[in-house]
């Protein structure tokens, strides 16, 4: 399907993300220097915020003093009703996470009239989510219940790294619980599944991260690595997976940053994090995995302290919007 | 005391580690290496083999091929019963164990007898330290029963970052019973008193690594940087101590490496290791803060299927020489 897409015109949505942080200024210029880039490609791409008009001027106000941005040259949707008043800058609030989500589900129902065939989002605030009265802890699960998919998998990724994560936002001290190899199975079943054909491979090559120090080294470190890790990747082999592992957590990255492998499979949010976070802060990109349609996201959060300065790096915005462009082409490949 | 060191001659003891495994070819060429480049230094730098002849001349003939190492041109120290036959390479032996502890003895009597002011270990084996009958986990248990130290603390580094680790080699599970504030407390002590005169500082700036994803946002994601790790800190402030935190794994190693702090805190093994290993695998360096010796070790192990090849990479253990030198010269600053 994805082959057929790459002489086609591709469109993505850009949602505004909550408008008290800095998700407006940060897609708006980035979506905007995108469009200028990608203006000279041979495949073009058309983009659409999504979003009330007054968030994106606000935006563009912030952004005047560096740069021009013709809101009239960019498509901009938004169904809901629109809002005179805009929530300030700098903290959670109810209205930001109506506006917020309101801009999501215009761009799932653009995704699901097939009108565009990536989502990238801007970063919302959960608090200001649970005061909107929306009791998910994310955009990830917003869209997952959205598009009627009982899991997607969250996989932080740049241009040399993929990490898939088992765990995300829960306890360290609950992540015991989820480490059955009928779990671990399911993680590495879905990675495959959904990973390998984004990469065009008949099978990605998965390594599964240990969860002990030196990989449990023969359970002198701990037992979870022969009890649960190996059993898990046992079944996944039998059934044709290239699954290995599990790998110490101290040169897996590495190893998957020197090719090694297609992408490593994290037990708990740190282990993704750190390996992706310690030396390009600006560049990592939150891609969710088994939606029907493409959806990336920068991979920081709000950053309410910084909203309107014009002062918010935007590198991970821009690497979520080329990495959503790539991946709807059909041209996701490590090389790009 | 360190300030003297400055303009006097200083010494190295350089152990060759397990015979069989690559320790003795890359020391002899890092020492070779270092002894080269010290030589132009307007600081004398002295190197002082330990270990058995016969494995010193074996490591040059592996390296014979691409240089010519003049064995009597460097110093070496033995005192055990000298060897007629070495361990086969590729494997853990009781001989192994007993030659690689045997140079650390010779190291350490240098040591207390105040000839050398620094020990650089090459990589030891567990289980040819168990088949010699040795009950330590490692060389640094070892150096620490031989100087009748309590606790000496583990410090992963490289040029850019510092990071000291609160456990060790426990299972993952296990980190868990020694998160007590008063535990956290003595390791933030300890790093304190240890790492601020080795970088000039009345204090060193700690930062302590969070436990939890986001570190464990207001409780929502685990309580323990509430209910050990925040008291933990403001009894370390009370003390004076420039100690922070908890903050999220997933940034205080990039701010750390921007000059934000001194050193992180790690409280597990792979929240330090992949830190510091995803993207510099081949230059880190173990070093241990609390001897009254300077002590520096690779962070890699015997890499015995490399062993006798002359191929296994050898900038750890540069790295290792040169951050004992600049220590022992009280010059081991962030920007050298």
């Amino acid at each position: 399907m994805m082959q057929d897409l790459e002489s086609k015109v591709i469109s993505l949505a850009i949602c505004c993300g909550d408008p008290s942080g800095i998700g407006p200024e940060i897609a708006l210029e980035a979506t905007y220097r995108a469009q200028q880039a990608y203006a000279k490609d041979k495949n073009p791409v058309k983009f659409i915020l999504c979003g009330p008009s007054a968030v994106w001027e606000r935006a563009a106000a912030v952004l005047s003093s560096r740069m021009q941005i013709a809101l009239a040259d960019l498509d901009c949707v938004y169904t809901a009703k629109n809002v005179a008043v805009l929530p300030d800058y700098g903290h959670a609030t109810a209205l930001g996470g109506q506006i917020a989500l309101s801009a999501l589900d215009d761009a799932i129902l653009l995704a699901k009239s097939l009108q565009v065939q990536a989502i990238v989002t801007a970063p919302v605030c959960k608090h200001s989510l649970y005061q909107a009265g929306v009791q998910v802890p994310g955009q990830t699960e917003y869209l997952a219940q959205a598009f009627l998919v009982p899991r997607a998998l969250m996989m932080l990724c740049d241009t040399h790294l993929r990490v898939i994560l088992h765990t995300i936002h829960i306890p360290l001290r609950r992540v015991f619980d989820y480490l059955s190899p009928n779990m671990i199975l399911e993680t590495l079943q879905l990675a495959d599944r959904y990973l390998s054909p984004l990469l065009k491979l008949a099978h990605a090559r998965l390594a599964l991260c240990a969860l002990n120090p030196h990989a449990g080294e023969q359970g002198q470190l701990g037992d979870e690595e022969i009890c649960y890790l190996s059993p898990a990747l046992t079944l996944a082999q039998e059934q044709g997976l290239l699954a290995s592992g599990p790998y110490p957590a101290d040169t897996v990255f590495y190893e998957a940053q020197k090719g090694r492998f297609d992408a490593v499979i994290a037990l708990y949010h740190d282990q993704a994090a750190i390996a992706l976070k310690t030396n390009h802060l600006d560049s990592g990109v939150n891609m969710t995995l088994g939606l029907p349609v493409i959806r990336t996201s920068p991979d920081h959060g709000t950053a309410f302290d910084l909203a309107g300065t014009g002062r918010a790096r935007m590198a991970s915005m821009q690497q979520a919007i080329h990495f959503a462009v790539r991946a709807a082409q059909g041209r996701f490949l490590k090389e790009d």
